[in-house]
């Protein structure tokens, strides 16, 4: 017993999506079924049109309705110093902490042996041609991977290539996060706290 | 700090999808702009013609192609017993068990006052309908709901609302599933399958 075949279409679609199974894109399918035709148009369009409008940054990598992008186009930001990051959603965190105002590069994705993400899929030459450019200005690369095992390898991997660059490598702290419990911290982050401790 | 309007719009849609908060509305954005322009109209097009193909059937209220839809209208199917589930997903994975034959009735959605969903939403008025049609054949009503609070809440609801109309209601067994671990079923499954012992 199949699903009729428009939905059953529109499974294989939602399957595209990172993360979604069988279970999830028919229950996706099923949902929208409930949506009236002019969401569904809608949403057909913003589909239909998404990449049209969208294209990528070459300084930095990220997704821009310009080239370059608002960040990498605008004379105010700190041009030394150079956030790299693994994707765009990393970025706009960081954006909205407030905390940063230089510049950023996004390798679309950190090295994975396991999933056979190798450095020539990554944005990693063209980080690197941003160091070695004539009129490079960066003195600070900040590593703003997350602080697992694909980041770790990456990070490494950056480091052993750019480290004579002449350009300061450095890495997001590792801590308590705010409103985190001592109690039931992980034995890893309560030694990097420790580590990382600063006089009050 | 935002992501660029068209991106932002299509996550808007992806949060129509139930269990799809802002961060994974976002993932899946992102992920589509790596597809292919081929795929991505494939996909609008998908969404597009979804409901078009696709009609409730007027007597189990499953979405099928045709009114009635293929098992509704199939004769060699037993007319006189009848399967009750929440959703379209049920009715699929109870037609792939291969165990039953007879027909069926989607409530799409159980009672939940916590989320506001009351009998009126429920095709409940149109499964007492075919009870009470004077050329009723069913004999036996088979509730398959998930056995959980809202679950339990339905079957209960039905049960008071139909016991005098003739036929027979059941439920689906309770107990251990195939492939289950005594030492970790919890409390309510092992009393279950207590009370349903059967004579080996």
């Amino acid at each position: 017993m199949r699903l009729p075949r428009p939905i059953e279409e529109l499974v294989q679609y939602f399957r595209l999506l990172p993360g979604v199974g069988p279970k999830t894109a028919t229950r996706y399918a099923l949902a929208l079924l409930k949506q009236d035709q002019i969401t569904l148009d809608r949403m057909a369009r913003a589909i239909g049109a998404l990449r049209q409008a969208i294209q990528y940054c070459t300084q930095c990598y990220n997704f821009s309705l310009k080239n370059p992008c608002d960040i990498c186009g605008d004379p105010e930001r700190d041009q030394t110093i150079l956030c790299i990051v693994a994707k765009p959603q990393d970025l706009y965190a960081i954006e909205n902490s407030g905390a940063y105002r230089g510049r950023y590069h996004i390798l679309h994705g950190t090295l994975s042996p396991l999933e056979g993400v190798t450095p020539d899929q990554l944005k990693i030459n063209e980080l690197e041609g941003r160091l070695v450019a004539p009129d490079n200005t960066i003195a600070e690369m900040i590593i703003g991977f997350n602080p697992d095992m694909e980041g770790e390898a990456t990070s490494m991997y950056l480091n052993h290539l750019l480290r004579d660059k002449g350009v300061k490598i450095t890495r997001l702290a590792r801590g308590l996060p705010t409103g985190g419990d001592v109690e039931y911290a992980d034995e890893l982050t309560l030694a990097s706290a420790l580590e990382g401790r600063k006089e009050v």
